[in-house]
């Protein structure tokens, strides 16, 4: 049986037993309550010895006792009774089990003893394992989740695979998981085997990674290479610092290779390297709403020129540039602009608007029209004050039109405001066609990965 | 007459000319409605030679026809009618006053000449000026206002120095704005002159400086170090990278030093280097909320490990160490912790928390006075989920309660989750005690950022 299917067994169960199911409910951390409130699909058979049903479940007292028709065993018990129940689950058939607890190859010798142990006792029986040290899986199309912190997920076209459950609980803006393994100290499924599940996968769009160590690095590179030519693959790895590597040593046992290395195995693979959380936010963001960046050129529409000059700096720092713009297109709109301020790139609007006035919306549209035709540009940066109440300020209308009319370059703004509800940002979020970050250096370092893997897609 | 009282008239004017006032209303730009909407205390004067009356108050035809009690005037007119303004008013013996137009040394040969003939003007009849190219001057104590867009503005101690009105936007957080000076293409007032005016003003506690370029640096180091020992300078430059660089030339029409250069001034200085917006809105409130970090040691609580191995990482890019905890600390606290999740920095809660189930609080809560306590730790960072449905992952009150017992460590936390109204960091935020920053990296800078401030406190 390959890889494809046994990673169905984890993410696509059609039933889950909870081995060392709590009966403590209403914390947020009883899987089987968990399952229940996630709307789980499948059927569900805790065991605990002493519970007669558990949320009104019929409750088994041990392994033995269970039905034989059984995908996937999630074990919550201690490390010293784990041994055992492996082989209980073996003679059910059960071929996909998921260890949640700590005490492994991230603790001490006889963790690591152990760890070895069970993997040795799972391949004699042709069981895969996830895990230990995990939260499990999710898939919010199914509402599988096994984590015992009750973060949301959903119909989300996102594959995560992380060494951690920290990933399970998105961010503050919106949620990461459609689909989720953390493989926690990976002593078994890897990387490799859940990317080319979600390679196939036709709920799955985007894949992120969170990742402290990789073995089989090459077998790595070769699908991870294979995969993200169809779907991009945003990674975020732990342990980039010297001292980060030696805190990763005692997180799962493993050695973490140098930054090096893996940076030019995630370039080499297209991998879309993101430096934080926010990165990863961003970065799915900007890849699911907006045609890629074809080139490294940025026409910036700005008030004031501070922006503009902010923007430039930054451009440089993410090797994206503000070229000159074509003489068709200084052609074009020179004339909107006074003499003392010409139309150029960075493109101070402030002056441009004085001199048009009331005819500041049409003189804004034809400017960003222009940048969209020009063929020395690749995508449009668009800073402007946000200020709900004054709705001169308010482009959203032309930005979402114009994108949809020239829709192979991105557009992305930066909104600078005192706004503490966002409302000009939901305002041209809402009308579609940029996204608005909240500073220019994450508006700029998004532009930079889409043009990145636009390379990537193009030149290798 | 010194540059404080120099100062004085452009911050704490009891009358204001506005010459060249505008009878267009509602639209944010008129520099007269904006005044009375923002309270201004002193008396207005509008210049206009078509109106009666502007917004209700009487306007005159010219400057001729002021009376002669007037400390600023506003000058809002096209360049080429500057001269003979500056000239009338001072007849009318006005000493300070701001030229908002753009087309001077930030525009063409002929702007750069008339910027020239002004200051020219101005220094034969001791008046000094503002700008031209800025938003002027804006006071949250005292109402007043001169800038052309209606940002908001506070009784806050802050004070902005900035050559763009872009920063009296303030952040989607919160007002940047108690004082203001946009010193534009800077022709006359500088740096230096503003800062000393901020150094012995009441009001402002924190200074924040945008800057591009600077005349007289011996000067503007001298007064910089000399301020920075008793009020943080917060300092952001437009034209780090080559390309900005260039862009500044269009700007303000004046050369932009090498990076090199200025970080050099700024460290020796002890002028705190902001990277971006956000990084100004970090620090202001990390300065203003939290002790100094007096060292470079950071203790790490967390759930899960893997936050605290990002955390690491994030340390060592900012130059902040995460030691090993005393011997003292892990006696205390060390059996709290499961044999195979020791007690160690970064400290993994979540073992712990699992092993004492029910008293995970008053666990937590020994674990953070330890670390308060431990004399290798200068600062903690607190990472948790925040799911507000679950009071389990609740801690503000007792991080309330330990920083203000002891209250000479900074506490920073970082709390993921999928909350978008915040609503758990509202709650810490209200209790008091820690910041919570939304990523790591932003808490981490934050704090390295007040550990350097204070070497420069305490070595130079």
């Amino acid at each position: 049986m390959g890889g494809k299917s046994d990673m169905k067994r984890f993410l696509e169960p059609r039933s889950v037993a909870v081995i060392g199911a709590s009966r403590k409910l209403g914390d947020g951390a009883n899987v089987v309550e968990n399952l229940i409130n996630y709307g789980y699909n499948g059927r569900i058979y805790p065991v605990n010895p002493f519970a007669q049903e558990i949320c009104g479940i019929k409750a088994y007292p041990d392994v033995k006792n269970l039905p034989e028709d059984i995908d996937l065993a999630v074990i919550l018990t201690s490390r010293d009774l784990v041994l055992e129940i492996i082989r209980e689950c073996a003679k059910k058939r059960i071929k996909a089990i998921i260890i949640v607890g700590v005490g492994y190859a991230d603790a001490d010798e006889q963790g690591r003893k152990l760890q070895l142990q069970l993997v040795e006792l799972a391949r004699q029986n042709g069981i895969r394992i996830v895990g230990p040290n995990t939260f499990g899986v999710a898939n919010g199309f199914t509402g599988l989740y096994t984590a015992f912190a009750p973060f949301p997920i959903g119909k989300i076209p996102v594959g995560l695979i992380s060494q951690t459950g920290f990933f399970f609980a998105s961010t503050p803006y919106f949620k990461l998981v459609g689909k989720a393994v953390d493989l926690g100290n990976a002593c078994d499924i890897s990387f490799a085997e859940v990317l080319e599940y979600y390679e196939k996968d036709e709920d799955v769009n985007f894949i992120v990674i969170y990742l402290e160590t990789i073995k089989e690095g090459r077998r790595f590179m070769e699908v991870a290479g294979r995969v993200a030519r169809k779907k991009p693959i945003i990674a975020l790895r732990g342990g980039k610092t010297d001292q980060g590597r030696q805190a990763v040593m005692g997180h799962t046992g493993a050695l973490a290779g140098s930054e090096d290395i893996y940076s030019a195995v995630f370039k080499k693979s297209g991998i879309i390297q993101a430096d934080s959380t926010t990165d990863i936010e961003d970065f799915i963001v900007t890849f699911s709403s907006l045609p890629l960046m074809k080139g490294k050129r940025v026409g910036i529409m700005t008030y004031p020129m501070a922006t503009g000059i902010l923007s430039v700096d930054a451009c440089a720092r993410y090797g994206l540039n503000v070229p000159e713009l074509s003489p068709q297109t200084v052609e074009k709109i020179g004339r909107l602009f006074p003499p003392w301020a010409p139309c150029a790139n960075p493109m101070d609007l402030t002056a441009a608007v004085f001199v048009m006035g009331n005819e500041s919306k049409s003189c804004f549209e034809m400017i960003m029209q222009a940048l969209l035709i020009d063929p020395e540009i690749d995508a449009i940066l668009f800073i402007s004050p946000a200020l709900p109440d004054y709705s001169i300020y308010d482009y959203s209308e032309i930005v979402s039109r114009l994108s949809r009319i020239y829709n192979d370059k991105p557009i992305v703004s930066y909104l600078y405001s005192p706004d503490p509800e966002r409302i000009m940002a939901r305002k041209y979020e809402d009308a579609g066609g940029a996204v608005v970050f909240p500073s220019l250096d994450r508006a700029l370092k998004a532009l930079a990965m889409m043009s990145n893997y636009w390379e990537f897609l193009n030149n290798s």
